[in-house]
């Protein structure tokens, strides 16, 4: 065939793909990652990547987002067509950027068909138009969890969602890490109570935010720049520096509360993070995995209460790598109707980016397959087929090596995909009913009879 | 909150979504139809849902399609900029219309970090712009498998896909399936043999695809409408009526190839076809699983060799529900390198929407929870979390309800997601260290220890 010429093959800019044991490894987080939301019930829904564009841009839902829109491209054998395919350029269509808005729309859409509290994870890819450095994506997975009630919503979902973060990551196994929980409502009632105007609070909030990034005289910089008063300023400051560990920080804060203005959003916000903190500890999560941190806040103003975010201890640099929070008004957006939720969202595309830079994650074998069951003689190859079937229904991944080539280049075969053991059959071992049973990572071979090779090979394997 | 009046929140039209039952189901086929790939040593990969206009269009790959392209849709903000992030319009991308052109592309991508023969599976969305009836999506999940090799290709990989195609609906277990197989080359060789012109014999095959759908009358009438003389029509329903089982019909072929004028086409495909039924029947698959029809062609015109089609029993009005064949020239679209391969290809969105018509699969339980920690008092609420904890960590999984309401009330919010059993504790076996165990589908309750909970969890459910 010719060669097309002058065709670029590479992916688009931003939109990147894994090679196999990247892909693996994905798939492997995946699994431990539903594995911890279904055992807490969360069901899986998906949305589709494309929505009508008005529903994604209700109530500035875009934000700063850069979305795709898409546009029907007819087959050049059919440009003539005037219907496109009953594609009517009236009803504008773009790609997902985030689930927020795609599950408030799920919901108003399938309003009775749902049970409440409803809990639902999604690992849906979605698409922005980010610049595409620094890690960005243009198309990434997230995996997201959200518990919506109708009305009101038990603070003990936003506990366990601590414990779900904490089971993920121990499963995964990535190092200590730790939990940093704050509350909304209570830092809007201490800037509240310190008499800053309304308007300037989320500012304030958005400054205290970047507390890490920019450190401590910066933040005094910039709230004096927003007109903070230096002495409201060194309030703030004095706030945001309270740490020791939960006790302590809870005992200051009711002190804290004690010195303010009267003030129920503070008092309210200061009794909701204890009670999340207490079903925290009743869930049995490890003191080590949790904190408060006050200057915790999450820029994005749709949260109106807890707050998480997740640092790796020792990598804080990659920043949160499992947040989320309280929100009242997001998911009621199209009915109407009060629908408090809580969710946390991991950005597995971009994480699993920065585990493998920062060689905190190795990627996986190539091939999912433990055992090769090599070629010796293709006249054997109906004994391979068989005993390959035979592992199989015990529950191995085999390949079957259907070219017969030196045994040396099988090897090297197995070996380049991570295939760790190779069952060697020739003719006198198959008149025999036995096998020879390699294992590549030792070099160790050990004759097995043929009605054993799957419980030798489970032992091995583990 | 103001509602938002006049935004339409459904979906966009052909973009369905699933309720919660309906994706546990499709979660469900998904895990099984991988782990068959994955024991025959298929690895995933994934590529981006976008890819650039003109890999898409190369050498006419978009066929017939309608596809969507992307635009980049600045946020309101944003609307001065002009550099829409790099969005450079020159590069004219659009949504993968099926998963042949990305796997090439793919193999262009990474030709030297790959191993080769390349077996993957792709369980990703493609997007189509179908007119949205028929059952027919917009965005749909295919599940593709394909082994791909540099220059050759043992033909036992198309033995092995009709190995895994009666796995996997095995697994699924929706009746009885036969898995039709015919050779194009052998097709090819009869037609050239009856003197018909090269150019005719494409239409000629297309025709004879046709048989099931038509009948016999028809496919006379389109034939001799093709310019096919009376006598050749005939040879060629005399061919397509050949019947019987699988010997039956390799005798005949036989037969008629020595009739037939001297065809080297003919003969390689039927000794093709002799070696792959060999290999399906030492791979151990059931003769009621698979058949020869010669009818069968597959409309696309890249298959060069082996050709499947699945028909479930009893419902052949389904068409077929996994099909695929042998290629030489597709994967090497990009590299000027002849990479032959076969593959498989199951539609599994179309084929869960006619299942679940046609009564053959049901949705599952709205909830993966098998069991629900009931709220009798709140201040028991430590214990609750602590038995729910416990249960999860027996890899069972269990939703608190966090709401305290009547009893019946829990009972049919658990019924209601399909959740079978129920955990009571109330003060007194709190104290007694004891459970009740409901079981909602037949109303018993039992008494069972908090430590011999999980165990008997296990028992009633596994």
């Amino acid at each position: 065939m010719a060669k097309i010429d002058k065709i670029n093959f590479s992916t688009p800019s931003g939109f990147t793909e894994y090679l196999p044991g990247e892909k693996r490894l994905e798939v492997y987080l995946l699994d431990i990652i539903r594995r911890v939301f279904e055992s807490y019930g969360f069901t899986p829904i998906e949305t589709p990547a494309v929505e009508r564009l008005e529903v994604l841009q209700a109530k500035g839902n875009q934000g700063d987002n850069i979305i795709y829109g898409i546009e029907p491209i007819l087959p050049p054998n059919r440009q003539a067509e005037k219907d496109r395919s009953g594609e009517a350029g009236s009803e504008a269509r773009a790609l997902k950027f985030d689930q927020t808005v795609p599950i408030a729309a799920y919901i108003a859409r399938h309003l009775n068909e749902l049970t409440f509290p409803f809990a639902r994870y999604q690992m849906d890819m979605v698409f922005r138009g980010e610049r595409a450095k620094d890690g960005r994506f243009r198309q990434f997975r997230q995996c997201d969890i959200d518990v919506i009630g109708r009305g009101k919503l038990s603070l003990l979902y936003d506990a366990q969602m601590s414990a779900i973060i904490t089971e993920i990551f121990t499963a995964i196994n990535i190092g200590d890490f730790v939990i940093r929980i704050n509350n909304r409502k209570m830092l809007t009632g201490f800037f509240q109570s310190l008499g800053i105007a309304e308007n300037q609070i989320k500012s304030c909030i958005g400054i205290i935010d970047n507390l890490e990034k920019i450190g401590v005289t910066k933040v005094k910089q910039e709230l004096e720049k927003e007109g903070i008063s230096p002495e409201q300023t060194q309030k703030i400051i004095d706030f945001i520096k309270i740490t020791g560990d939960v006790d302590d920080i809870l005992d200051k804060l009711k002190h804290l509360g004690e010195s303010l203005a009267e003030n129920s959003a503070f008092s309210l916000g200061l009794t909701e993070l204890e009670t999340v903190i207490t079903g925290v500890r009743n869930l049995g999560v490890p003191a080590k995995h949790f904190a408060i941190d006050l200057s915790i806040a999450r820029g994005l103003n749709y949260y109106t209460g807890t707050v998480y975010e997740t640092t790796l201890l020792g990598h804080e640099s990659l920043g949160s790598i499992c947040s989320g929070g309280r929100y009242e008004e997001l998911v009621g957006t199209f009915l109407d109707e009060k629908m408090p939720g809580v969710g946390i969202s991991i950005g597995l595309t971009r994480l699993i980016s920065r585990l493998l830079k920062a060689g905190i994650l190795n990627q996986l074998s190539s091939s999912p397959a433990q055992v090769m069951v090599v070629n010796m003689q293709d006249n054997l190859m109906p004994i391979y087929l068989q005993v390959s079937q035979q592992l199989r229904q015990a529950g191995i991944n085999v390949i079957t090596n259907f070219d017969q080539r030196p045994l040396g280049k099988q090897f090297q075969l197995a070996d380049k995909q991570g295939i760790p053991l190779c069952v060697i059959i020739g003719s006198e071992e198959a008149a025999a009913g036995k096998s020879s049973l390699k294992d590549l990572r030792t070099g160790e071979q050990v004759e097995v009879m043929l009605e054993d090779l799957a419980k030798e090979i489970k032992q091995i394997y583990g």
